[in-house]
């Protein structure tokens, strides 16, 4: 079958096995590593699944949220994962993550490239309602996960709590029924020493 | 918000965190170490989503396809991975699998649990056409795994062609397209000798 579809499809899902070798600065719930791009990517679909009737719009396309989920990480295979709080790392991340994009979507299909390259954009662009789901949806659950782990990144990066409400802002517009929990989540976590205040 | 729906979501959710503990036989494309049960549901996902051109089904619903494939394996939360070709460990799956079924699903909301434990079951009783399509995919990724690999788990378990062929019919119904792909694949397995005739 060289050259044929599914050739390419094939030379996509063998590259994209590499989002099992990207480390996130996340643990796993009982501490024992840091957790996989791929496992991220996959307890973000979860999430999406479960929490879906907290979501503040009147219509969302779930296999369109459940498809950015699957792909939203997968540039990651050739530019790395940047820890959220890296301001560093955010100065040249739109640049490396566009190419890596190219590279990554770019071992498709025509078509079906610009299908999954599509959701990668709308999924960082912010503005449907499908992307904003989508991105509290990945900022709560490595979220839930520092806070179960006594605020191990948070801890680890002396974050501030400042930056912790800026990150999960987007929760209050897109799942407001949430947004006490989170707010409880950082006071406690603030009380207990995870973030400085 | 003791008791409240999102409290038995949110318990869920970070008893799901397990399948990031659980590894499967598969390794990883690099041969690093084995994947876990979250990658493997990750990257089952994303090949449903790729392939699905292939299916031989006139409808199938993408989003169910998705959602059974993020929920496949989340018994093995309580029940751990029983190896495709391990026929002793066979012998009590559906036992063990049944009572995990209740543990992890019994976790949620009511009409959620039945939901999801629904997709399980569906997916187990591989009737439906989109039940039999997530099966074709689920074999398909550790199948091409398998194969970048020289063979890894065929090897260690000395496993016979007529076992391999058995377990990837289901391929020749679902995608038969794929069908000339998978026996050139166990072909050539045999002629390397990664897997026994």
């Amino acid at each position: 079958m060289e050259n044929s579809r599914f050739e390419k499809q094939l030379e996509f899902l063998i590259k994209a096995d590499k989002l099992k070798n990207v480390l996130r600065q996340t643990v796993l719930v009982d501490e024992s590593r840091q957790e996989t791009v791929a496992e991220h990517s996959w307890h973000f679909a979860l999430t999406a699944a479960t929490l879906l009737e907290y979501s503040n719009f009147p219509k969302i396309d779930m296999l369109k949220v459940l498809k950015m989920a699957l792909v939203h990480d997968l540039v990651e295979v050739y530019a790395g994962d940047t820890f959220a709080y890296d301001e560093a790392g955010y100065a040249d991340k739109e640049e490396r993550e566009k190419e890596a994009a190219d590279r990554i979507f770019g071992l498709l299909p025509e078509e079906q490239a610009a299908e999954f390259r599509g959701l990668w954009e709308e999924f960082e662009a912010m503005k449907t309602p499908e992307a904003v789901y989508a991105a509290a949806v990945d900022r709560l659950q490595p979220f839930i996960n520092n806070y179960m782990t006594r605020g191990h990144t948070w801890r680890l990066h002396k974050v501030t709590s400042d930056k912790v409400y800026r990150r999960m802002e987007v929760v209050k517009q897109a799942m407001p029924e949430l947004w006490g929990f989170v707010d409880e989540v950082i006071r406690d976590s603030i009380k207990k020493g995870y973030i400085k205040e």
